[in-house]
């Protein structure tokens, strides 16, 4: 045979490879490798996949199904080139996510494959960039149902199921509280908005898996829900930058808790407000019991509770729920303009003020001026605050520090 | 003298016994009894007053000034007959109500008397339902005030003082304790409706009350009133069920309390709402300090209290005194269709609202969140809330359960 | 030369006496007294000003001067009369007012004074009302920026920084607690005004003085002024009598103190809140958290400390924050009608709630039902309480005893 013809024989069998690998098809595999097939797999691998493959069974059972266990990825081979001694030199890239964290997998290789006279491959030799593999790995759990992103000092916290219509279930429940932590843990973080995508903001517990879940008891399930997203609302209550929440369509249930979180709230016109416990015979979660009743007084509280009436757009501006009714398709602009507007604020007045208003509660008069005093004298303090006195009656540059 | 004159003399005897009786007449007794009188009463009668009584001075006190003492009642004879020793048996029936009860005597009697040669008695001989007259007396209380009854679950507390517009006397304040009581210890209530029959839902304390008892300290006989009046409410504020008032007229004074005692509250048109307290010269009571800041606000309630000014059914229902205002002629009619709503909702989870609204003001928003956990796993576990994720999207049938 | 002349010449040498004393002009002076000038000021006096001062520059530094370090006083001579040995007697009266106190200073004075044969002045024999320079003295601390006064029951605090708007320095913030302090030690108070001259109530803490104050940490200089504010606002928060403040112009900042310290808040067409603290990059003072939030709910309260949007008049009526509007021109007037009923009202009983009113956010209801008849007990043992049950249905006439 010719060189070429040996060299295109060579190239279809890796083409075969690739394909087999990308197909997940063992057959195909078992056709292509030699019996005496070694791999070796680039050392700094993570997950124990680096080093020498001995046998086609190892190669698959400690690399290939590995990385498929790991990672949605395919390996996108560009270049096919033959080397001297009559091996191939594949390039090309890896490409595609992890599955645990989401994050993305771009990672070149090189592959220098080894055939038997029979055209079966005996070797391959894997160079790629280990670094990338690992940080894809490492990175935060991906997130399912919120789309989470900081920009400008804007964390925002978009919740997606648009389909299901944002109600809630386990995953988001616990997603909540983990886009909490990044938020708290992230000092470039100078504000929040909350909002969602699709048609409502959310319409809360998502009856069908509780519909699924019915094998355990109700009691237990929801309670499973309800912890961390209840430790996701203490984690935003204690925050010390503003929150703005942007609702839209149905706010209803445990939902609610979205819009009870938030110092600023807008609303697109004609959104429903929903507390909905009693049509499932629940007492509710969410936080609804503690700020309702100091949102919007005790009687529209109880009414909302025990009737289920819902409350309209207007209502909850009359009420104090909400500070403004938009039109619904300025809405996510409008909430981010001002999500934006508090991130250019002096944000260390901004956590002292949300503080001392959380804490109002619990104390008596004298303690809260105690207090008051206490917290102006760290605010008068900061570079903020000796902008504003400096530039006054100019308009200040804050930055947060 | 012939038989039938002699019965005929006898049977006016017995006649005049009765009329005696029911007149509470000595000096006819003691010219209708023989020196020699020997009475035996029924065995089981209740308060000591059965068994043999010598004389005609043992049966008086022992049993029929007795009767007097605890009943109001009458001893109905309706058949004479003479037996053939000469002696009569009269049948009939004791009716009446017991005085400290109020509950219904209605108790068959056989009476046999015999008589002495000049015509005077000289012996009675009691048989009688003397179980009725037990049930009679084992009752609960009779209410002067309010009229209470509890039907399809609803319990309804109706102040009954119309004549004076429902004015509060020590009677009514004790008895809103004794009601408050009965809801509590009554497994088949699961709602309540207050309301006031005449003119007005309550003007407040009873000033005509508070004149006549100048004997005393105002402030001892003010106190001795708002001690069980307070309980009332205490007991009425831990209910496991909704309440539901029904306001018309004038609401004033301690009275504001049965509004601040409901979760939901109708008014009729031209409700006013009216501290009363300062008028007085005295702080108040009802427990307004603690409700009225929480319903409409600290501004509005100071000025309720300082100036005394009339809070109108517009203004109850723009600060969120009151949830409906509704025609006068309706009032009562849609009280009930809410509170018969309410009677057939998740009765577990009302319960539950009740306790964690009530609970909110003294805890913090962590603790809050700890509280709806806990306690919307306990509702989530009953049988209402298991009912509603089955039928769901269907409307559940509740049961309390 | 006659003694006529002699005399004019003397009483010419009086005048130029108290006018190089009123121009405490030292070169004046000195050509006027003789080198063996003896002065001898009343015993008396206060400061150690009192008895023998030998020499000129003595009678200066002893008496002259010190007495125009303490007060800003004139001698006022009204009658000169020639003694029989030569000496003239000098008749007036010293008037002014003390610097600290700015209490009047009105003591009448006879001077004899003794002449040397060329004119001068050897000697001056004071004689003064000395208890009146004592209480001159004595008396509490001249306000400067604020005018106090107490008539007919009602005590008035009127913010007297007119050209700065009332904004608040270091002397106001004091100031605020020396008047909270006498209003509390004053029983002849039934009620209070607080108002402001000037364009308006007050636009909160003075820039000016601030940006001055730089030299020192911002910090440290708001918790100096702060520290006292918060301590008159706290003394005004336990008052017996009730607060009524009129309201105009802008309110800002630490300034919605004297808002929120009233229970009733009458305000001025067209006057506007604001919280302003974001402005300046701090978090705030004057009890706002604590107001704020119970006044007009948690979502306007967080819009107005984090975005610092004005809340309008009628806004602030919607909302509970102010009781009434009432034209510009007639806001004085209807604000002072106000605390002057109050002024009559039944003192005991306003005193009574405006306690249960303040501890209620604290107490459960259990908790504030027995507070409350605690103290209803208390009032109806009141002399106003048996004035009104006695007077009743006639209007009573309130002694605040």
């Amino acid at each position: 045979m010719s060189r070429e013809v040996l060299d295109d024989a060579r190239a279809l069998a890796a083409r075969r490879l690739y394909a087999a690998l990308a197909a997940g098809d063992r057959d195909a595999l078992s056709a292509l490798l030699h019996p005496d097939f070694i791999g070796h797999a680039a050392e700094g691998l993570p997950l124990g996949m680096g080093g020498e493959h001995v046998g086609a069974e190892a190669m698959q059972s400690k690399l290939w199904w590995r990385i498929g266990e790991h990672f949605r990825v395919r390996a996108d081979a560009r270049q096919f080139a033959s080397l001297e001694d009559g091996r191939l030199l594949v390039s090309g890239s890896y490409v595609g996510t992890s599955r645990r964290t989401g994050n993305a997998l771009d990672a070149e290789f090189v592959h220098i494959i080894g055939f038997a006279p029979d055209g079966r491959i005996t070797s391959l030799r894997q160079f790629t960039d280990t670094a990338a593999w690992h940080a894809a790995l490492d990175g935060p759990e991906r997130l399912q149902t919120i789309d989470y992103s900081v920009t400008d000092g804007v964390a925002t916290i978009c919740l997606n199921r648009p389909d299901a219509r944002n109600a809630i279930n386990m995953t988001m429940a616990r997603e909540t509280f983990e886009v909490a932590r990044r938020i708290a843990a992230d000092d470039s973080v100078r504000s929040v908005l909350i909002c969602g995508n699709g048609p409502s903001l959310t319409v809360g517990g998502d009856i069908d898996f509780f519909q699924e879940g019915r094998s355990e008891a109700f009691g237990d399930l929801i309670q499973s829900m309800t912890v961390p997203f209840h430790q996701g609302f203490d984690v935003l209550s204690r925050l010390n930058v503003p929150i703005v929440t942007a609702a839209h369509g149905a706010v209803a249930g445990g939902g609610l808790g979205y819009v009870y979180a938030a110092d600023l709230v807008l609303a697109a016109e004609g959104t429903r407000f929903l507390t909905a416990f009693a049509g499932l015979g629940v007492s509710g979660d969410g936080g609804g019991t503690w700020h309702l009743p100091r949102l919007i007084g005790v009687r529209r509280a109880a009414q909302a509770y025990l009737r289920n009436t819902p409350i309209t757009d207007t209502e909850a501006l009359d009420w104090g729920l909400i500070n403004e009714i938009v039109p619904a398709d300025e809405l996510r602009d409008r909430a981010l303009a001002v999500a934006t507007e508090l991130a250019n604020g002096p944000t260390k007045a901004y956590g002292a003020m949300r503080q001392l208003l959380r804490e109002s509660w619990g104390n008596d008069l004298p303690s809260q001026l105690a207090a008051e005093t206490r917290v102006i004298k760290f605010t008068a303090n900061s570079a903020d605050a000796a902008e504003a006195i400096t530039a006054f009656p100019q308009k200040p540059h804050f930055t947060g520090g």
